[in-house]
């Protein structure tokens, strides 16, 4: 298969007759502000061709995307897919993670608008989705005051106990309704509540202190606090206003050394997913 | 260095206070379109870390980004750069990396608004880039018309020639006053003239019939022809209307077979980047 049969293909894959220019043209949404994020998975770090079907790594792909825009609140609307293919992709691998990755945008109204096809020994994709939330409205990490109410918006852990085969589904309504409700912090859960949590409190210059850790059936105390993958929105409200009503509530923030957390009155160490604890601490920031 | 570190020392390379957060937030120019390109590099197909520097592979990476904006005539806004880093890439190399790119980044106006870090055993870079254009301004491959003529922004095959290693220039300038000249068709030579050529004919229903090869001092007519990464743009005007200066012309358009070229009169092979020979050709869309 030849890059040129291959954009063919993805032309029919997707919505957009553009796809095979040198650029999508978009008609940005009027009067909104554009959210944009990019996440790179890679075989054997976020997934594994041995365990994952290809329209299972098709679908992760773009929901680790979603989970970004519902984390600022957002409107889902395109994504651009960049994939690095290797010797041994045969086409019945492709089509099954466009199709994967196609079941979700369709759920989502998304739109494949563009990408980059290229090759590589090891197989990677990088996933680029944009969105849009009225002017000023987009949701933060860095937004939470002192005394504000803690929530996560399901149980975590479960991806982490099926082996992180479950297809996680990013909470784009939830966020919205957070957007609408002004939640003062959010973002998603990727890598686990210690670390996530951590990085909120510290953006929003504040102590956390959680009471309760809402662990999903099956999985362990570790796989909530650490697992990550569950792409739950965590966030934070002032005192006395109502959650959504599914939202679970953790705990709440304070004024003390900002990043710091406890649980249960015990300083919690900050675990999670580091890709990078083997770069050289000799040359830290 | 631990991911929270390196997200600090990119926000002091950036100009974007939000890096960090789930999605960058961005206000969309107002009337006009979005242009969006993603391009995915890999270390020893794009380029080699034995052979490029690390300022040299972040200068490549947006390069051929902001490449793909002036080939549609359009103002270049925003960039995204996905990284997966591997074992051996320290500090000091991701420094020059970033200072690489943020030198061409800063002649063009050219935000970094975001990305993603991540680790591998095979260094790779995506970059995203956003631009805009007047509405419906946007130069693409499939308008030249029968009789138009073919014209380069410059010499080829420097870039082969160099061994891959020159920086290449991307024709922002020149994209743009071609936009305002309305050129009928335009993209830029990235994978060398004979292959580029054969996708803006096939694009635009047409055959090319080529006259002069502007090979560059030192270059060879292979190089020229199938060489690539030289970034010049190929476009194409109506007969009668005058070319920017610096354009050479180098054929015309007619109603042959799609895609189809002639090189003095006589059938020209598409050569040029293919990363998909290796796909097995019974699984032909």
């Amino acid at each position: 298969m030849s890059e040129l049969d291959l954009i063919r293909a993805i032309r029919r894959w997707s919505s957009n007759d553009l796809i095979g220019d040198d650029c999508a043209i978009l008609a940005p949404p009027r009067g909104r502000q554009l959210l944009v994020t990019t996440d790179m998975l890679v075989d054997d770090v976020h997934f594994s061709l041995a365990t994952h079907s290809a329209y299972d790594c098709g679908w992760k792909a773009l929901a680790r995307g979603l989970s970004d825009i519902a984390a600022m609140g957002g409107d889902p609307h395109w994504c651009f897919v960049s994939l690095a293919l290797t010797p041994s992709t045969d086409r019945k691998w492709l089509t099954a993670f466009y199709r994967g990755l196609g079941a979700l945008a369709k759920g989502h109204n998304v739109s494949l608008a563009g990408g980059d096809l290229t090759r590589s020994d090891r197989l990677s994709a990088d996933i680029c989705v944009i969105g849009s939330t009225p002017k000023g409205r987009a949701l933060t990490r860095f937004g939470a005051q002192a005394d504000d109410i803690l929530y996560v918006t399901g149980t975590l852990g479960a991806v982490a106990a099926s082996g992180y085969t479950l297809r996680p589904q990013p909470r784009l309504d939830l966020g919205i309704e957070l957007r609408r409700l002004r939640a003062t912090a959010c973002m998603d859960i990727s890598d686990g509540l210690a670390l996530d949590l951590h990085r909120l409190a510290l953006a929003s210059g504040l102590s956390a202190s959680l009471d309760e850790i809402p662990v999903a059936p099956g999985a362990s105390m570790e796989q909530a606090l650490g697992g990550g993958e569950d792409y739950e929105l965590l966030f934070s409200l002032p005192p006395g206003k109502r959650p959504p009503r599914s939202a679970i509530r953790i705990g709440s923030l304070f004024g003390g050394k900002p990043g710091k957390i406890r649980l249960h009155g015990r300083p919690l160490s900050v675990r999670g997913w580091d890709p990078f604890a083997h770069i050289d601490r000799r040359h830290r920031v």
